[in-house]
This record gives C-alpha cells, sequence and structure tokens, in this order.
C-alpha cells in the first residue's frame, strides 16, 4: 500500500506538469489574437469575480480540523489551471458559434465566472479527492459546463451572457453527482469537524463572499448594472437576518449554528442571481433573499436527515443547502416573476417562459448526469487512491509540522 | 432562571422575524420608486462604506477569548437590519424635507454610513448585550441619530452630507451613555480579555480601517475627494507613528500594547474626517493625527483610572478613546481651522462657528441623552436576561463544540 | 545588561517622536504646492498599491510562532513612517530632475511603490532587527532607492516611471546584503519556526499579494493597463501551477510544502513585472511564470545548501528566492523579448540592449554596497541591541499576555 501511495504521489507533479504544458502549447495555437480594451470596468469585475473565488470560498471551504492547507491550497491550484482551461474552452465556444472577438479581459472575466461552478463542486468533495481527481474534476466540469452552456445558446436561443447565469446550479448538483461516487466517511470521524477558530476563518470566507456577491451578480448584466447590485444587496440582507430567525429555531434551546449563518447567509444572493437586474422593488428582493434562506436552512435540516442518507450523498460544505436549493429556488422565481410582469401585454410570454424552464431542466440534466459520469470515472482504480480512513487529512499530502 | 432562559431563546427569533416582516412591509408602501444611477461611482463608495462596517468592524471588535462568534456574527445581523431601516429612516427623512429624489444606490450608502454610528456604539457594549437588546438599540439608535441630523438641518442649517459628519462622535458617546446603564463585568473576569491570536484577528479589522477610512472619509464630499483622501492618508500615517510613541511612552518597561496599537491607529483618521476637504496642507493634517493619537491613549490612560470608575462606565473595545475623543478634537479643529482661514475676510464667520459650535453640542447632547434612555429601556425587566456572570461568552448564544 | 535594555527601550520612542515631527517640518516647508487630481483612477491605483504592502506583505511576513505582534505591527510603522519620507525624497528628485509638478494623489502613489522595496527587504531581516534598526533602515533604503533611480534616469535616460521597475530587486539584493551583516539565529531553534495556524495567516497574505500582483504591475503602466494586468494574471496563474509541481519534486515523498507554495505562487508575477505591458501573448507571460517559479523552487533548494551557509546570510521569509532570482530573470527576459521582438527593424537595438543591462547592473551594484554599508552600521554599537538568543521574540517589544 505504502508503495502504492508513493507511486502516486511520484506521478502527481509530472501530471500537473504535463497539463501546465498542454495549455502553454494550445495557447500558443489558439490564443494569439490581443486586443485592448477599455479596461477599467472590465478589470473592476474581474478583479471582484476573483475576490469571490480566491478569497471568499478559500476561506469559506477552510472549517475542516485538519484540512486547512488543502482547502486554501487546492483551491488556488484548481483555480489557476481552471481559469487557463476555461479561456480556451470559452475561446472555442466563440469559435463554434462565430461570436465576434472581445477583447482580452471581458473573456479572462467570463472564465473566472466558469470557474465559480468548478468551486463549489469542491465543496461537496471536499477532503474526499486526491489533487488528481480534483484536476480531472476541473477539467471535465468547464468542459461539460461550457457544453451545456453551448446547448442553452444553441437549441434554446438563450442569450450567450444569461447562460452563465445557471452556474452556481451547474456547480452544485454537478458536486453533488460526483460526491455520490466517493465512499462516505467514517460517520463519527472527528476529522470531519470544525474548531471554533476555524469556524472564524470560514466566517472571513462568507463575508467575503456576503460583501461580494453584489458585485458578483452584476458582472453579466450589461444594462441594469445599478439595479443588479442593490437588489442582490438587499435580498442577501434579508437572508442573513433570516439566517439568524431559522437557525435559532431549528437548533435545540434556541442558540445559532455557525454553519447555518455561513450557508443561509449567501442563499438569497444566489437566488436573486437569476433576475437580479429585472426585479423592480427592493421588497420583491428581500422577499426572495427570505425564502432562499428559508430553503437553505430547511433543506439542511430535512435533506441531511432524510434524503442524503437514503441516496449516500455526503455534501462536506453543504453545497446543496447553500447553492443548490436557492438556485432552483431563484430560477423558478424568475418564471414566476416573468409570468407576472408580462402576464397580458406579452405575445411570446409562453414561449420565453418555456425556454426558461428548458434551459433550468437542461442545465440540472446536464450537470447530474456528468456528474454522475465523472465520478464513476474519478473511481476508477488509477485515481481512487485516498482510503476512507485518510479522509480529511492534510498530512496525506502537505509537510505539516506536527508538533504543535 | 432555566426556564426563564429558554423562554427568551424562543421568543428571539420570532422577534427578528416580526421585525424583518415589518421592513419588507415597509418597503413595499415606501420605497417603491426605483431609478437608475450612473452608478460606478457610487457603488464604489457604497463598497468601501461596506468593506469599513463588515471586514474592519466585523474583525476590529473580535478580541475577546470567548465571543468571536458573536462577534462577528451579531456584527453582521445588526449591519444586515440596520442598514434596512436606515433605507427607511433615510427616506422618511428626506421625505420631511422635502429634498429631491435621488438614486439607490446613494441613498444606501448614506443609509449605510448612517450604520456606522451603531456599529460603534456596539463596540461599547460588546459581551454585555443580548441579541434582543443589541437590535432594538440598532433599531432605536438609527432613528434617534437622524432625529438629531434633521435637527441640525432644520435648525442650524447644517448641509445635509456635512450632518453625516458626526457619525463617530454620536455613535462614540451613544454607546457609552448606554453601556452607562449595564452592570459592569466582574473586574478580574478572564474572559474580558484577549489572547494573542484574537489580537491578530483584531489586527487584521484593525489593517481594514486603516486601508478604508480614506475612502470612508472621502464617500460624503462632493468636490474635492481627492483632498479628503490624501488628507486622511496622512492623518493615518502620522496617527499610526505617534500610537507607537505613545505606547511605549506610556506602558512599563517601554513595551508596545496592542490595544494601544489598535485604538489611536484609528484616531488621525476620525479626527481629520471633519474638515477632510477643506484642509490645505498636508502638515496641518499629520499635526492633527498626532494629536488625536495622543487624545487617544493619554485619553486610555487617564479614563481608564479616573473617570470611568466614578461614573461607572464600562467600555469594552474603548470606543470613547478611538472615535470619541477623537472625533471632539477633530470637531474642534474644524472650528479653529476655519477661524485661521477666514479671520479678516469673511463677514458671516461668528455666525459659521457658532454653528459648528451648536452642531456639536447638538450632536452630543442627543446622543447622551437618547443614549441614557435607550441604555435604561434596555436594562427593563423583559430584555435583561443576561447575568453578568455570563457576559462575553458565546455559549448562550451559539452551539460551540467544547472539545477543543 | 538589564539596564542597557531598559536605557534602549526608553530612547525608542523619542527617537521615533523625533523623526515624526521632523517629518512633519520637511512637510511644512517642502510640500506646500496642493493640486487637484482627477482622481478616480489614481486613487485606485493607490489603493491597490496600499493593498499590497498593508495586507499582502502584512500577512504574508506573519509565520513567526512568537513573531506576529511585530511582523504586522513594525510593518504597519514602517509603512506608516516610509511613505512620508518616501514622499519627500520623490518631491526632492523631482525638484533635482525639474519634472513638471504633477498632482499628489499620483506623487503618494509612486511613494507607496517604492516604499514596497523596503517591505521586502524587512522580510530579509524580519524578526532580527529591532525598531531602531528597522526604522533607520527604512530612512536610508528609501534615499539609497530613490539615489539609484535618479542615477538610472541622469547616465541611463531611463524613464522616470520604468525606474521604478527595480523596486524588488532593489529590495531583495539591500535586504540580503543588510541581513549578512546581522549575527546568524541559533540553528535549531524552534522560534525560527512557523505553525500551521499561522501559515494559514501567512497563505492569506500571500493570496492577497497574488490577486492584487495584476493591479501593482499595472500601476506604473500609462497606455497597456490592460496588457499589462492579463500577462501578469497568466504569469501568477502558470507560476502557481509549477509551484505546486515543483514542491512536490524537491521534498522528500512527494508532499508539498506551505513555505515553497507561498513563495513560488508569487515569483511570476515579480519576473513578469519588468515587461509586463510588452508581451504580445499571453503563452509568453505563462512561460516566464513557470521559469520563475522553477527559479523560485529550485533557489530556495539549492541557494539554502550551498551559497547562504557560505556566505552567512540568513534571509528569514526566503526573499532572495520569491522576489531576487525571479526579478533577476525578468530583467534578462526583458532584453530577451527585446532582441527577439526588435532584431532586425530596429536600429538602436544594441544602445537600449545595452542601457537595460545597464539599468540591471547598477541597480544591483547599488542594492548589494548600500545595503553592507547599512548593515555595518546598524551594527554598531548604540543600535545593535537584540541578542541572538532573542531574536523572532515578540515579548522583547510588547506585553504579550502568558497565560495562554
Amino acid at each position: 500500500m505504502a508503495a502504492q501511495y508513493r507511486n502516486f504521489r511520484n506521478s502527481v507533479p509530472w501530471l500537473i506538469l504535463l497539463l501546465e504544458t498542454l495549455l502553454i502549447v494550445l495557447f500558443y495555437f489558439l490564443f494569439s489574437d490581443y486586443s485592448r480594451s477599455p479596461l477599467k470596468d472590465f478589470y473592476t469585475d474581474f478583479k471582484n469575480v476573483n475576490h469571490v473565488m480566491i478569497f471568499g470560498f478559500g476561506f469559506f471551504l477552510m472549517f475542516l480540523r485538519r484540512y486547512g492547507f488543502s482547502s486554501s491550497g487546492f483551491n488556488l491550484l484548481t483555480i489557476a489551471l481552471g481559469v487557463q482551461c476555461s479561456v480556451l474552452v470559452e475561446d472555442f465556444i466563440n469559435f463554434l458559434l462565430q461570436s465576434p472577438k472581445v477583447d482580452v479581459l471581458p473573456r479572462l472575466t467570463k472564465a473566472a465566472v466558469s470557474m465559480t461552478a468548478v468551486v463549489i463542486s469542491t465543496g461537496a468533495v471536499l477532503g474526499k479527492t486526491n489533487p488528481v481527481q480534483l484536476i480531472l474534476m476541473t477539467v471535465v466540469e468547464i468542459i461539460f459546463f461550457s457544453v451545456s452552456r453551448w446547448m442553452n445558446i444553441i437549441f434554446l436561443e438563450v442569450l450567450h451572457n444569461a447562460s452563465l447565469v445557471h452556474v452556481h446550479l451547474f456547480g452544485a448538483y454537478f458536486g453533488l453527482a460526483v460526491s455520490s461516487r466517493f465512499s462516505e466517511p467514517w460517520p463519527r470521524s472527528e476529522k470531519n469537524a470544525s474548531t471554533p477558530k476555524l469556524d472564524l476563518m470560514s466566517m472571513l470566507g462568507t463575508l467575503f463572499l456576503w460583501v461580494f456577491w453584489p458585485s458578483f451578480n452584476s458582472v453579466l448584466v450589461t444594462d441594469n448594472k445599478s439595479t443588479a447590485i442593490y437588489n442582490t444587496y438587499f435580498a442577501l440582507a434579508a437572508s442573513a437576518v433570516t439566517a439568524f430567525v431559522l437557525s435559532a429555531l431549528t437548533t435545540k434551546d434556541g442558540r445559532f449554528r455557525m454553519t447555518h449563518i455561513h450557508s443561509a447567509v449567501l442563499a438569497g444572493g444566489v437566488a436573486v442571481g437569476y433576475a437580479a437586474e429585472s426585479i423592480t422593488y427592493p421588497w420583491i428582493a428581500m422577499i426572495l433573499g427570505l425564502l432562499a434562506s428559508v430553503i437553505a436552512i430547511l433543506g439542511s435540516y430535512c435533506l441531511q436527515r432524510c434524503l442524503h442518507p437514503v441516496l449516500k450523498i455526503h455534501d462536506t460544505s453543504g453545497v446543496h443547502f447553500t447553492f443548490g436549493l436557492p438556485a432552483v429556488l431563484g430560477a423558478l422565481a424568475q418564471v414566476v416573476l416573468l409570468v407576472i410582469t408580462c402576464w397580458p401585454t406579452s405575445q411570446s410570454l409562453g414561449y420565453s417562459v418555456l425556454t426558461h424552464i428548458g434551459a433550468f431542466c437542461l442545465t440540472i440534466s446536464v450537470a447530474l448526469i456528468t456528474g454522475l459520469i465523472t465520478g464513476l470515472i474519478l473511481n476508477l482504480k488509477p485515481f481512487k487512491i485516498v482510503p476512507v480512513s485518510k479522509y480529511f487529512e492534510d498530512q496525506f499530502y502537505w509537510e505539516v509540522s506536527v508538533n504543535v
């Protein structure tokens, strides 16, 4: 067994190097046009997305007792690799769709937004994957998410930017499907838990996500950025308040639970993402935020007891409640709002409702199916090397000084 | 007693939910116009204020040994609730004053600036209030601060934006007055102390405040943003240097004390806030920063020994030295600078000096009186539920894993 | 000995106060023009540089077990003092060069960029200097760096902005030269080590540097900011991936080492800094990032075993690998790229190649020579007060609560 480990460890760097070299070669052949953008705006957008991914998720996921190095380190690794892949895949799709050439920074921004799907999926399998599985999942997920978007654009005539709005939905359900193929960790494992100090680090990540979510939701919007920003802010505010309410209601003794706060605080931002620019009054966004928070905490309450044990899904950082369910709610709310707004006036209402529902179903199906396939592949012999006893363990991958 | 706790805990979520529902209803009736802003600038301003509140104060206040969850969690809760209240109150004042309608984002930014008063007050009662007291204080303080601003605008013809400049003054003295009505914690309580690791977390908050303070001071300025920014920066720099000087001079052995650094480093930014856009030379800002830092540390040295024990005020995070005294200095400096600049030329000098002094006295009086009243109300039977022995204790409100 | 300590400690605050007073007086006489800038852009630049210095380096250097207070506190102190010095020195140089007057914010931004050299040097002597040595080093280094830039501008006709590009090179080699004059810490000292939790704090700093490096590299660029940004981003991405590859290859068992990641992740950004705006294709930036990362990790592998023990250099936070070697690579790459791009067409190719090489040699020589001199001065009797046994020890300078 020890020899197998060593072989595996020795092959990891070469695989990563190979991939990076391949990327450089592909960049050489495919990404040779360069054009200058009027910059400022695009860079702010890109920086905001980067903040969400690097600081937000990097620290949001840093709650496992012995997995801090891997959470933050592998998050950086997947993002650094993934964005490079994503830029190429994005370009390839643009080539297929024969879209007009755009500047580098907006392309980079879109690539980064796509990467969010991967970072969310990572949350579901956190601590159970080795770096090779993680990297493979990154590459495969980016390709499948692009395929899903391409299908949306081609078959359902969804706009290019709007196709990115499903990023949380895809990320959450892809991650869950992959996770369902991994063995469950031992139930009473101490390692699969947090400490108060790490909860505070995770709070730092949550706060980063909370503060930058309005920026994130406004990235894909071209016209009404301002509306998207304040709607998201109000939804997040209502969501945060409701998180405290429901956390106290669902725990024994009416105490607050930190993991509830972490997940439900963001639910509003995810849910409002679908319709952020078209919601006309803040109170609608606030109700949506409230409902998203309710769904996130009740979901975590029910699903962890009923559905997940049956389906044998283990979802390390609760992406199903934090991103999956609120995204479903958001997609639904978008349709409802569309119907309410355009009811008697619009001729094509039925068609656009069908398009929205179609895009939702298509995305979630692609996510689940490709996620399952990816999960199966990742658990083939050559990749599956981490025994369940080594889940959530930094020392398996990192030099950790013990005498502390 | 245990039953009383439980009843209380069970009622907390319903109270919060009621408030949130009320807010949504009020938003429905009152906040139904929406207009689009040219965005970019306003959003940057709003984001900066948000950074100051969420990251800055969120971590600045996270220094109590067993109160990290509450510090960061309740900070988020009060801000999320408070900003919603504050937007409505701000709108109501605008309606009373018959100001022209402005866009949503600038209104949101002003509402967030008002919230800073609450966050500062929270620092004075940190660890001694339960969530219901905290939320009540938030709502009440926002209303009273708006009343104080409204009186300034109506009676003293202070400009709308300029009335917000007293935010630190109001926050600090309101907080102190509230705090004076709470029982003092046990003197040798270990819980009312920090640990080196939490001091570093608090340092993170301080650095956030230090870096974003120039942005914060420039938010309310319309013309000379650039001047406000560099004056604040130079004041903060001088303040930081002086903090080290005085910390070494006032401690035994000439060692530095971390809490001195935390509070004095910011004093310059607070003091310069009053006149940030009208100071013509950086050296004036630097002298002001130096004096503010001196006042902050000497104040903490003298007041904690003399005044506070007599008045029985317990000021958990030293908001009196960090925000109160420097704000007094800043208000004074504004008048002195006004006199020096306009001495022989201006006809109306006497009048505008009186206005400034009047606004200062009015604000501080309203803060102290309403703070005392609020403190008394918060200590009525139905709200006062935390015994002194449970001060500074996360476990009273949060599920904390013990075996760590 | 104890008396000597006490005398020393008592003199520290007066020295700092004297310096701050001197600065204010100098500001009074020298910095009395004020002009308003069109702001927004310049302020964003300044804020980005500030983020890099305060958050990035502040936490990047916070990895020593018992030196957290000093790392973050003294970092703030040197930056606050240093930027004030730097503004004055910058102004003096502009006066010598008879450059046209510019606005305050751009001057402040350049002053902050110069300070980066000092912050990097600080990393090499971290834990071995007392505050007086640190402040003296700050002032002296800023002056010498300006002298070096002035020589570049006068003798080699380097452009004003371009002269700042050597900031990492100068900082790293100045710091190494200073460090070589300090006694080495005891080899098996436990204090000269990190803990997993502090490694995560240091990771926070690294992530700040990683995210803000594209902004930092674009500050000095006027035309092609967008190109500089995406080239830096791609270089950083390739660098991060390669860091993992080489970390696994150079450690026993193929485990990753956190310090490798911390340093190599940034190497790409440093290396690409020289030519960020003129690299035409991302793949070139990616190769440069890959090479920088290789050099950083192989350098740390070889130098720590061979060169440093011979030269008796102790480099606390590995600035030689993180900033020194990648900067050398970047300077070299700039020349190579220049030759490749302009080979047959340009008449003045030889001249401009010579200029670049000259500027590089001049800067590194000035850094090494003045660094050695500074190191010698800092180790004169009146300044050298920290015994080797007190290296890396917060308690020597700070009140630290022990019972934790």
